[in-house]
């Protein structure tokens, strides 16, 4: 039996509270943050002062608030990750043995911890833990890939305009269809689709549309639907970074 | 009994022949195309002077074919429909009652039709042929929508933003992770609970990430690991949409 301690009690250290809870070899022997909440029969504690001994103490925190948190438990030579994407374990008190585990997923409330795939991204200080943080994914029945911060950081990087930047078009979508009194949920299964779809074919292979066509026609008609300048300057980049792409 | 021509065997015709075959009430009378196909025991016929009667035509072929391939058949007064996101019914051969049947879906060989959901954008140029749309939307177990030219431009313009951009944004997510020899399988399960999230929320309160945190600091990471200037643009216009949508 594993023993964990997770301290934060926002979207990442519910889901991982979840994902503990539901595994079998783990044990939350502890559950820390100023904030109350619970699970079941785990409850949050807000007394810093009385750590209890763990095999791993995962920071489910803010990146500003990691290090500030590490410090706070006071803990020597323990094993200490954190779940961030873009910062370097170096930020968690360097009295300790530090990595990360870092899940490559987005949390939210309304997305349900057992139905998610959830990536991890591990590293750790010395190699002796990594058998540790292994042997957690496994106990948790997560994949796990071993990625340093350099590239953890180009993955962050990747995530933003997979994720962030796709989420942003689907928001421009809705805007454009709202304003002309369309049904947005028309557009949602290709939304869907078109996500599916990567899974069996490289995104290059997979594009369509008028500018993967050429089809100049139906790229001025959208040209000349479009009142906004920044939506016109965005249509205009990507119609020309599809045609570069399929020169090459 | 509705029967149904279909002209075209691309991907749009072969999944609809593959929907027809697969319901009741709907029988494939004829399939028309210049090429050789066949799905189950329906065979396509490149003979275009024995025109059979149907109740539907339905021309699944590309934009610039819809005129020519109409006339070809030589039909008269019969409801003839095409599939296309961008064009007027008036492209089609105007000795008809003429429609639109409008799938706004992507169709590639890789998708399982009867895995696919499938919204129709239909539209006719004779409110009584309405009726026979919306039954054989019925039929073919597919949510409708009546949707007017100028709406279903819009639609497409949406589709653009949301499917073809997006896709193109995995695509740099993918380069982006091969050149650093990095799994961008990492990044598929967090691409699919994206698309899926805007299922239970508005694309604008599911936006996360570091423009929508306004975190400075990343996005200087992120802007400094950018060494194409094209990826370098997109990033600030993103970045720039999303705090501006943060504002109001």
């Amino acid at each position: 039996m594993m023993n964990l301690s997770i301290i934060g009690s926002g979207n990442v250290g519910k889901h991982f509270v979840r994902l503990v809870e539901n595994s079998e070899n783990l044990n939350i022997i502890q559950w820390l943050s100023r904030s109350e909440s619970s699970y079941q029969k785990i409850k949050t504690t807000s007394d810093f002062k009385n750590i209890k001994k763990a095999d791993v103490y995962l920071f489910c925190v803010s990146d500003k608030s990691i290090h500030e948190a590490s410090i706070k438990l006071n803990l020597t030579n323990q094993l200490i990750v954190h779940t961030s994407g873009i910062n370097q374990f170096n930020v968690l008190c360097n009295n300790n043995r530090r990595g990360v585990f870092y899940p490559l997923q987005t949390f939210s409330k309304q997305n349900k911890t057992q139905e998610l795939e959830i990536p991890m991204c591990i590293e750790t200080e010395y190699k002796k833990d990594m058998k540790l943080l292994i042997d957690l994914c496994k106990c948790l029945n997560l994949k796990y890939y071993e990625i340093n911060h350099e590239k953890r950081k180009i993955l962050h990087l990747a995530a933003v305009f997979s994720n962030n930047f796709s989420n942003h078009l689907y928001s421009i979508a809705h805007k454009i269809t709202k304003k002309n009194n369309i049904d947005f949920d028309i557009l949602k299964p290709l939304i869907q689709e078109t996500a599916n779809k990567i899974l069996l074919l490289e995104p290059t292979k997979a594009q369509t549309g008028p500018a993967r066509r050429n089809d100049t026609d139906t790229i001025n008609d959208h040209l000349k639907l479009l009142k906004n300048d920044d939506y016109k300057n965005l249509y205009k980049t990507f119609t020309q970074l599809i045609r570069d792409e399929n020169k090459l």
